[in-house]
């Protein structure tokens, strides 16, 4: 089970009512957080994320709204007794803006691993999960992610018990390993495993216009959150030029990635209300909701 | 007339209920901000504090929960339209860390000024407003700040019409100009106004143990600001040792230096009802005030 939440959606700056987009990710008690704009280690403790379970930091890009919290979360997370690893990634100059922003953060008391993403190598590992990186199109280099969670095979127990195989050895099977029973015989997992399950796929698209390469990327994803700047489609105009996405553009993206839901997110601080808004994204994709910050579901 | 407010009132790290310590000082249409914390520009937005009038940062010191919320502030100053200079001072040093912040915020559409202030370089002057600066005992070069504005003397309209000068004349004699009438005659300011006036007086002191400079250096303030990071008394040698103030080190500051009035700032995030605990600065020095997000009066 992959839980994921924003705890906020907003985009350019943060204001009483919005915390600046981020996402939250949390697998087996291991979290990873996408964007850290000014604010967004506030944002975490409201919508109850627990900063002792991070340990992978992605940024898309290095516009301060995405990134500007930094510095305050690396020192509040050794304040709250971080001692191990935090990996933190993104596109290449990564290193170079977490050196100058640390110029307020020198100390930390836990290692800091940068990662930074060459865009030959499209993919990466954490912690179990798999990462895939797509440039996008914005003022700078921008990244969207996709974060897939591969699934274990369901489990037989019915056939388990028919080859009278003890249960301290089910947890072994279970994981893809072949065992050796007392009484000699072989057991493969495919012996007591049914097929495969289809893995789970959280797609990330902040800052940028819509490209032909995002329906791919984001193909079957379970949960696309994408960016909804505005949703007026006279904005579109605007938007292109400064590489942003409508309502509509998310919207169309979903429904040809063929993706199961969409959430939309980083909203111009002028749009106050999305939800008012959200037919101009359902009558293209009907199983949009108008992200918010806390919003929060398990995949 | 000075306005004070203080937006945010918090230390170590922002919280959902307090915003980072900052002081927002506005005289005559400009304004003034002492240190720029993560989400100092969204304090002030809820404070009712223009941004347009803001002219000069003051920096404290460069802990990131007194300087992170400066690229942001920037860029909004930026984006709400400021074309005219922004002049930001601080210990020396700062440059290099303006540069580094910087790196997210890499292009205001206004001039940024640098102030270093050099320790032998006790004043400076900034829109009419008399500033100095005390080097205080923290981890790092950090300073204390007083603020002086100078009043006219009060002009006696009754003289001037005894003297029948014309009152189109009442202005340039109240700046203190000498003025010579059509008739010849040469009437100096002192020959209609009633003496000198006391200046109003701020000082500000955040992130240090009690120092014997700091008694001269507020002596005398209309309003003293300072920290009171906790109430107990058995937080002293901790406190001592972290270079901070508790209530009872302020209040006697505030009693030795003579000051009119004293606000309490710079709470730590585990002191979430300072109100609780006011006596015991209140039993040294009457006239102290639990700061709080949005305290703000007219001096």
């Amino acid at each position: 089970m992959v839980a994921v939440c924003l705890p906020g959606t907003g985009g350019m700056l943060p204001t009483e009512n919005r915390w600046l987009s981020c996402c939250w990710i949390e697998y087996q008690g291991k979290a990873l957080l996408i964007d850290c704009g000014e604010g967004t280690q506030i944002a975490l403790r409201k919508s109850g994320c627990k900063l002792s379970h991070l340990d992978l930091l992605l940024f898309t890009h290095f516009h301060a709204d995405h990134i500007a919290g930094l510095p305050g979360l690396l020192l509040t997370l050794g304040n709250s007794g971080k001692r191990t690893p935090l990996t933190i990634a993104g596109p290449m100059g990564l290193k170079k803006v977490v050196d100058a922003l640390s110029v307020i953060a020198p100390i930390v008391p836990y290692p800091l691993v940068i990662n930074e993403l060459e865009e030959k190598d499209k993919n990466f590992e954490h912690n179990g999960l798999q990462f895939s990186f797509l440039p996008l199109k914005h003022g700078i280099p921008c990244f969207g992610y996709s974060i897939i969670l591969k699934r274990k095979p369901i489990f037989n127990p019915d056939k388990a018990a028919a080859l009278k195989i003890p249960k301290s050895s089910y947890k072994t099977l279970h994981e893809g390993k072949t065992i050796c029973l007392e009484d000699r015989r072989i057991i493969r997992p495919e012996m007591v495993l049914d097929g495969e399950r289809q893995p789970i796929k959280i797609c990330y698209f902040t800052d940028t216009i819509k490209l032909d390469a995002m329906r791919e990327f984001a193909w079957g994803a379970d949960l696309l959150i994408s960016e909804g700047m505005h949703a007026e489609e006279e904005q579109q105009g605007l938007m292109a030029q400064r590489g942003h996405m409508l309502f509509s553009d998310s919207a169309t993206l979903a429904k040809e990635a063929g993706v199961k839901k969409l959430w939309l997110t980083h909203y111009s601080p002028a749009l106050t209300n999305p939800e008012q808004f959200i037919d101009k994204a359902q009558h293209i994709f009907f199983e949009t909701a108008a992200g918010f910050d806390g919003i929060r579901e398990n995949f």
